[in-house]
């Protein structure tokens, strides 16, 4: 389902503002009503012990993903924090860039639980790396 | 209690290949049998769209406190993985630097149970701003 | 994807001797391959302060059906044992029957990463009521 | 820290409308100020596959401790609701009773962030044998 210029326009600007996905290499892909795609290389700066990409790496990225996929469904004056988040991992973050995929399974205003899954895209290839469960309040300017 | 100087040297040499510990400033503390802290500041690039630190961040070394904590308990050949981790944002993590203390709740050679703290310590002040509970499992060279 | 007769009758098995199912009044429905659907109504027993089905009911079916999802892609010799796992609430769980669907997201013969959704089905409506993600693990005769 | 009679008798007296907690033979011990304590048998109908109690057993009465224990610290008009919780199972629940403590992490009028323990409590011996992190939402009269 698509959505309005404006929201759009509101969760790039957020994105923009948000240094750690600059720091991480990270592109805001595309967003609907209640979804947003997140890619991110795994960048020499973001590796763990073994040289595959930190759980932090995965979890930031996929939190932001979830988070924007909130944020699309509510008014242009809130902002969208974490109040908790569940990730486990599925296998480790080996090879090319991730696509992270989030999505509101519940809206709400008082509480938004969200999910997200991490993939691996390759030539012909699509693994799963992690998926993420949580939930999102909004921090209107009204209401808090 | 205190660990071997040998397993001291191992979760240290293994923390400075985590590139995303320096990335992110990250510095490990002091490291006991069960139990790791790790500082943290809040850098210009680890920000989310209001300023304070990104809950990837938090994350991210939160999830690297528990993993050593963890690490401290086994074999020098064996390396450390996170299976899952839960985090619950207490408050936005705002102002100076940030310790975590990972520790280990249950110890296993399949499963080891851990949790991690993050406080904000400013002069006479100590704020919990998140904590976390997750699972680690062994990576060892004969076991995978 | 269909399963064995052999693999059908020993997860039949296990949940008959699961006291607790039959506490809550949970029925075993279908079983596939890494797949499993669990219907239970809202007892008079099973209820909390305000009448709604206690969060440890649907915590309780959502995990087992997890757990049976997982334990049709073992061995006849093994059984399994949830490790950790996660819930959402997305909204009181009022009225009739649910069914809780279980399924593998990741299979592994160390870990085994399941989830499970919560529905309430009733005539022409279909309403999610709870989301979980965990972990499970075998334990076989022989490995531990 | 010691809650007032008024407080206590409503928490009571919700314990009491919860009817899983008889389902489960669970009896809420003592309260305060942000903490709860609930004990409860593993009945014959509260068992899993292999005669430990059931993973939905630890969870219910876990959550309940948690729950209890954010209510404390709301006014006597409000209700609380779970919306998530997440539990590891650090070893199977064998033998006598258990005791379920809840405590508030941190307390607020959106989101009220809680921790459980369960501990099998012996002649002379205390092991811990899972332990739950979440969060709570009041649901006042007038807000909902």
């Amino acid at each position: 389902m698509k959505i309005t210029p404006r929201i759009e326009a509101k969760v790039r600007a957020s994105f923009a503002r948000q240094t750690m996905m600059a720091t991480l290499g990270a592109q805001l892909l595309d967003l609907g009503h209640g979804s947003a795609r997140i890619a991110a290389p795994i960048l020499p700066g973001s590796r763990q012990q073994q040289d595959a990409g930190h759980a932090g790496l995965t979890f930031a990225i996929g939190d932001s993903a979830a988070g924007y996929a909130a944020l699309t469904m509510f008014d242009e004056g809130d902002e969208i924090m974490t109040v908790e988040m569940k990730i486990n991992l599925l296998r480790p973050a080996l090879g090319g860039p991730r696509v992270h995929g989030g999505r509101v399974l519940e809206p709400g205003r008082r509480i938004t639980v969200v999910a997200a899954e991490v993939f691996a895209e390759t030539a012909g290839d699509r693994k799963q790396i992690a998926v993420l469960q949580g939930t999102m309040i909004p921090v209107g300017l009204s209401t808090d």
